[in-house]
């Protein structure tokens, strides 16, 4: 595939540790000679009138010309006026499903060694609606907004995935029993697709339930759907199972086929420019923008690079208790290519 | 303490295995010669139009005059037109904080063996709110509300806890940077009431983050206070972590210092009148009672007699992989008593 014209990719690599751990993207594309090319876009310095947000027009432009990109953690500056950056690239370009997938790492001990689930979040409205307001002194209110809409295309998203993917079950995760309206009608859409996929099979869960049987069991889970804040809470949850943030791809899927990949974590200011960083949840979600081009192949070599490295136990950066640096954890990985 | 006049106290036997476990508790009860009189009801067979519920007038009167109570587990009729059992207790008798401790069993193995938490939920408002309207077809809404009020008193509860029963730092859990207006006056409450209790740490943990963390090391957090949806979700996620909710007991705070414990398992129809089902979760929450009733030789003696059973090993439940029946298990911890 090395011979076909370049891929162009946006590159976001974001605040704090993000330009070394792109940087650790970069180089192993490099060296696994993988037919992309980045157009590179950093968080501007002031507010863009055009996207109320330090986000500039050039950079929303980049993604939705290419409609694949990649992203690292993104610290909104403080101050009023303007919007938090990873929400206006969700509205901007319509991220609908933000989706997780959760696998243990061998070698990499936690207290759970079969977790391999997928979460997919609902990514544009719910509890993120942004409507609030106080209705009397002392008294405030937040709107959580279902539309059949945005809960139709999550859960035509999720069972599609299923399907592709050789999973076997969607669960529903909600709070019907208390939001029979709202979490009611995502159930209700949810259920209607479930109807167009015999094959797979279909179930609803309590989110309180939920979080209790994935601590207790989380084989008991294939596939997760939800409405945005019990995406947020879970997908975390589950990122906690196997490590953390540090080790979990997470990929955005957008209206009209974009697909815009991001490490979840933060910014880690306190060991920005150390080269300290763990780079592997941005590495991973490389992986996940590759295969979402279809280049398996790549993906797959750039995959095994990753997993049998950190399995090895020889380079591994300190928040996985090694003493590698970013550049020796990235140089193991282009060794193991 | 036997000698002096009997404590009144309301008994909520409830549906399913309620009866069971309600009569284990009274077993162990009578066995340590614990100074309490039941008062029992149950919930009625048709809507008792001065609850709107299932629930009867009476039985409410019963814990509002007791002050003091014990719950089983109720399942809610299907049908429309009357409230949820659950609910109403709560929103009837003002029991504005639920009170969920957590904590490692010794020799019941789980993934965790350090979790020593407690969370307290607020219990009254926030998405429980019960309002929700379709704004148009396909579009609904649900209104969550956090008071002021409502903030401020289970955050009092949160810290008064904390001081009085040796604990170190109190964690608010929020989402605040994306409900800023609703979980930030939450938050605003929780700081107000910080400053009155200098020697208790405070700290602020978004809800994502707090159940990473809770995973991946619930050693971390001591006491945590929160809205209501959020401690339905953590409570139930600290409960998985030591085994889930057969093993946990929980306990309502109300206006004018009315206390309800509760097992806060389902009715387990299933294994109803079998003789089969763990009244563990119940028989700590009698626990949790006799505490609050200021009983401690008795708590004390009963709880380490549950304990040590448990740990023991010879007599368990099926939920817990033994074979022993509710009665076999109730008159083991009879005569650890
Ligand atoms: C940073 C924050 C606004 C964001 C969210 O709540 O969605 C984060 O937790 C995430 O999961 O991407
Ligand atoms: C049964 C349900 C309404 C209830 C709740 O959501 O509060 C339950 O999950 C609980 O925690 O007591």
């Amino acid at each position: 595939s090395s011979a076909t014209a370049p891929i162009q990719a946006t590159l976001f690599p974001g605040d704090g540790i993000g330009p070394e751990i792109a940087e650790s993207v970069k180089q192993v594309f490099r060296a696994a000679e993988v037919p992309i090319e980045w157009e590179e876009h950093y968080v501007g310095d002031q507010m863009d009138p055009r996207t109320q947000s330090f986000l500039t027009w050039e950079s929303l432009e980049s993604v939705r010309r290419n409609r694949v990109g990649l992203k690292g953690p993104m610290a909104t500056p403080i101050g009023k006026g303007h919007r938090s950056l990873n929400l206006t690239l969700r509205k901007e370009l319509n991220l609908y499903a933000n989706v997780r997938p959760c696998n243990s790492l061998p070698g990499y001990k936690t207290r759970y060694d079969d977790v391999n689930l997928i979460t997919i979040r609902e990514n544009t409205e719910g509890e993120y609606s942004g409507l609030e307001h106080q209705v009397v002194r002392g008294v405030v209110e937040s709107l959580k907004i279902i539309t059949r809409q945005a809960s139709l295309r999550v859960a035509e998203y999720a069972f599609h995935y299923a399907k592709t993917h050789g999973r076997e079950r969607v669960s529903a995760i909600h709070k019907a029993n208390i939001m029979q309206k709202t979490d009611g009608l995502f159930l209700k859409c949810c259920r209607e697709v479930a109807e167009k996929y015999p094959d797979i099979t279909y179930e609803e869960v309590v989110i309180d339930n939920c979080c209790m049987m994935l601590v207790k069991n989380p084989a008991l889970f294939d596939v997760l759907v939800m409405p945005n804040l019990y995406g947020d809470i879970i997908s975390d949850l589950c990122a906690g199972l196997v490590g953390g943030l540090g080790l979990t791809p997470s990929c955005n899927i957008g209206e009209g086929g974009i697909a815009l990949a991001e490490a979840v974590h933060g910014s880690a200011p306190d060991i920005a420019g150390k080269n300290m960083a763990n780079p592997t949840a941005l590495l991973l979600s490389a992986v996940a923008m590759l295969r979402h081009l279809e280049l398996h192949d790549k993906a797959e070599r750039i995959q095994n690079a990753i997993l049998n490295t950190i399995a090895e136990g020889k380079y591994r950066t300190a928040d996985l208790g090694g003493k590698s640096t970013t550049t020796d954890f990235t140089k193991a990985i282009c060794d193991h290519l």
